[in-house]
């Protein structure tokens, strides 16, 4: 049985509050959130303690694992503080905007070695894995080409994603980490582009809302990233993977199967699953339950540490190339 | 906050058991088994009491529902005692295989009004209620057609089919409701043809394993239905309305949307969804809760009794025309 | 080189030139029209003669094979004529409305020994007839339920179907055919339901717009065929086949493979090809070259005279089914 | 009636032949190769006269139009000297290697003021040209990006392409003439990447045969392009574009429409048209009749000379972005 302290007890806190204690192996026993009264409606439909600050829940000898779903400017102190006191870490991704935060936080915990998980979700989700592990299995032969398609349904007011650290940082990282895990290998050039075109205004603030990818590895393999903040057919996310062998596609989702014929047009569906939270339900359960089989088994779980600061490294090195118009060699 | 009884801790019992705590305006309290160990053991789950009789379930003041998850021949029963205990009804589908059991207990229960709703599970499955509910609001024009395919993924043996009341109570029964609700309409005449081809065993006891239906309504719309009790490429389950402004259809769901590109064969996906309860999972979920909702809110029910007993009376005209190779009129 | 006269030079007759004169195998050298100026158009576009009468066109001795595509009431003659002047002969579909006709024809010409093959296209669509391989090879194990649907894309005036022999003689005539195709069985008993919903009219000449069908074969093989007059969303023209190891099937077709994805929806195709020369283009071209190839290999081409006649005495069951609401052993 | 001289009676330039002579408005008059049988052949099917040098088809008076189908080193050439005699100029792809030459052609023929049209068959693709009027109708609001997929079914050995001036002047500047019609504006920076991954031979004649490619226009808008010279499952020819209000998508073709359902896989269909002429054959028909039109109406054709200047430009600057690692501006 897995104790779990949540930290964050907002939107997402209370879907992974859910997932934990659907797990039979795994049990949330203590809640913490900067508004108390967050973490006591979180704790008292599960059944949990509130804790009163995060030491409490870090000190407390029931705790096994800290599932941190705070602002990302916490993670690298709540990753710190847990590991040091010996918890198992489930933390929301990313790890922290700076890569020189994300340095200090590795040295830190290096000696803890305490089990961390980074909460990539799409990894998870079946659709996605399947194309992973048909490409690990060799099913579509020597990996040649991923290609990614990520568009979120709708974009964040342009005064919001002033501290989000950039499209890169903030919305291409799920799909640099989602790139490593179907590669198998790491890109080590990076080349960028990118416009403001669902807002303009976005140039402003020295970011923008549309943006493309190409990576490589040092075996050849190309990966190509593509990103906008808005399309308004829904959540689009698409994951293909080409090779010798074949080809392998993860599809986008719609709520049923319904297909209806019209005079003007047939084989019409309702549009994509609009909400994260839909989209990738599945993916938030199982990502919980690995972590807590991991846990449990004494394995380390994955995606980890590293796994965030590499998905970080290839988020900087994008920046800088489409800051350069040169093709940016990925740090290590 | 509707209190529940469960009476039938088997598979189906279990699932409701969930669904019935998953919802926030119901509880499950009282759970009774003729096996006490299953009870006991859903019971805890759920933090409900265990009952030792029938009676004790139905006399408790606690319980405002009775959800009957017990075996076909107790459900006449379980629904006449039920409701004259005043409790509201969910029972499992069929009502009795027996038309005059299932007449007696309309009698009975006629003066208890209370809410009974009857488990036809299809009727609340997203895709083909999206189906009924386009046809309903003029979608496609004027309804003309309907044609479900609905095809097990496996055969039970024979020997246990012999209790079953045949394919078309037992299995097309599903069918008939679901043709009826998507119909609007009732059908007035029934055609049916069938053949043991699966396992030709199947004819030394009355029965067949393939069957096909038309059915007529009074206005003059058609629907077609055809069954199988095995279909090795998954649990096949489709509705098809046809009308004159349109089609609409509800196709068959996989586990993932992922799709494959080999030498040989292209847009390749895995099998459908091969087990009831992971194909309609949602189904029993919003059955049960649309159950709630009526009943908290004092509205009836749907499907109710009169639906459980209409499916009968057009699996019966079905049998009768097989029999005698003659168009049959439905009963009223 | 095989040598055609066309008898008649409508529209279909025409789409038969183009198809002859694009095999390197065959020549048009002779046209014949109860129109003179439309055998004249199509002579000249291809460099044949102009007969005058049929009898010049049969008596010639360097025509080796007669097309006929005139209107229904004269195909007996002319196949008669044809085949007693020791033509090849490939006739439009259907050979007679009256099975009587049918039967006399084929004892007239039964002595002729000449290659005869009647024009049901549908056969040589490639995806029906990948369906029909498919079964025939084994591929879906031992075949157990075929399903048609071959819905028009418009109704003609009810006025004009007066002469057409009834929904089943002049529509479905084409998917007993191909339902006698697939099956590779001959249907022994046939159930018909009908209604006039596209045109109430339709009843006042004593035939209906859409029907159901369901026929048996000795083996206990299930079909089910359903007809429309109109579908609004397109020429709708689907045969799927189910057995033991699997399901194929033949979906629709558009122009063109294009999917759109907008505010309400997804997946956006457009209509399905609508005018049944589009959407056979391909089954009219593989025909004649069938025929052609058959006929230079001293092979008997199919589907061939008896295929016609037992599409009738399909039609005919059908019929009587109707009329008599009884399920109708088919004759021999 | 538009008369073609055809030189170059290889593979396409026989299909163009059958083309030109299936459009009522234009007649195949003279036929030129360097194998004099060869043209006698294809002269001798369509009822054309040979020439015996390029001068005799050039200055026949009988000839309205050149069709150029010959090697590519010999386009720049053919098109000067058609030009200087008054012809209309189709010619296959690409203008040349050269874009020295290509200037150098463009200068001598400006004053010739005769049509000329550049075989980039993919514009004339029903499909791929769906989506092109969709963006340029505003279907999809503002177009912002555009991906193409093109990978062709099988490489060529290494030894062939010695001479084909590069994926990105062979191959892809399909795809960038694509891509300019799609986008509607030029692209003026262009970032590549690539790798020989099909057969790592390729490297050693300093080519490559797997290429990412990202384009911008002076708009923003982002363009990417993927090519691989082998997809085992096919011709793999895909175009999408995203908007502001929403995307557009041709996909790829088979044979059939028909879906296989069998135990282990659904939804199985056949491999993708695997030949460009099978994959293409409508677009190579509306591009030559596309080419009658303008000229019979005294409209410039397109695509242009310009367009094949314009590909061109964009093929170097990939090839020096690939050199360079750098993102290269586009001359104009």
């Amino acid at each position: 049985m897995l104790r779990f302290a949540l930290i964050g007890a907002g939107r997402i806190g209370r879907l992974h509050a859910d997932n934990v204690n659907a797990n039979p192996a795994a049990r949330l026993v203590s809640v913490y959130d900067i508004n108390p009264a967050a973490a006591t409606e979180v704790a008292s439909k599960h059944g949990a303690k509130v804790a009163l600050t995060v030491d409490a829940a870090l000190g407390d000898p029931e705790v096994d694992a800290v599932l941190i779903a705070s602002s990302t400017d916490t993670h690298v102190d709540l990753i710190t503080r847990a590991a040091k006191a010996g918890k198992a870490v489930l933390c929301e991704k990313p790890i922290d905007l700076s890569i020189e935060q994300v340095e200090r936080c590795r040295q830190e915990i290096a000696d803890c070695r305490v089990p961390v998980q980074i909460g990539f979700n799409r990894r998870w989700d079946p659709s996605h894995r399947a194309v992973a592990e048909a490409v690990h299995k060799g099913e579509i032969g020597a990996l040649e080409q991923v290609i990614i398609t990520s568009r979120d349904p709708g974009m964040p007011p342009v005064n919001y994603l002033k501290g989000s650290g950039g499209i890169f940082r903030d919305m291409m990282i799920h799909d640099f980490d989602l790139a490593r895990y179907v590669l198998g290998e790491e890109p080590v050039e990076v080349t960028a582009s990118g416009s403001g075109l669902v807002d303009p205004e976005i140039v402003t603030i020295g970011d923008i809302d549309s943006a493309m990818v190409i990576m490589k590895t040092a075996s050849g393999k190309l990966c190509h990233i593509n990103n906008s903040r808005r399309a308004i057919y829904g959540y689009d996310q698409r994951v293909e993977a080409f090779g010798s062998g074949g080809m392998v596609i993860s599809n986008n989702r719609t709520a049923t199967t319904v297909e209806r014929f019209h005079l003007t047009a047939t084989h019409v569906r309702e549009p994509l699953l609009n909400f994260f939270i839909d989209r990738y339900s599945e993916a938030y359960r199982h990502q919980i339950n690995a972590f807590i089989d991991a846990v449990n088994a004494g394995r380390p779980p994955t995606p980890g540490f590293e796994d965030g600061r590499r998905a970080l490294l290839l988020a900087d090195a994008a920046l800088a190339s489409l800051n350069t118009g040169r093709t940016v060699k990925v740090g290590s």
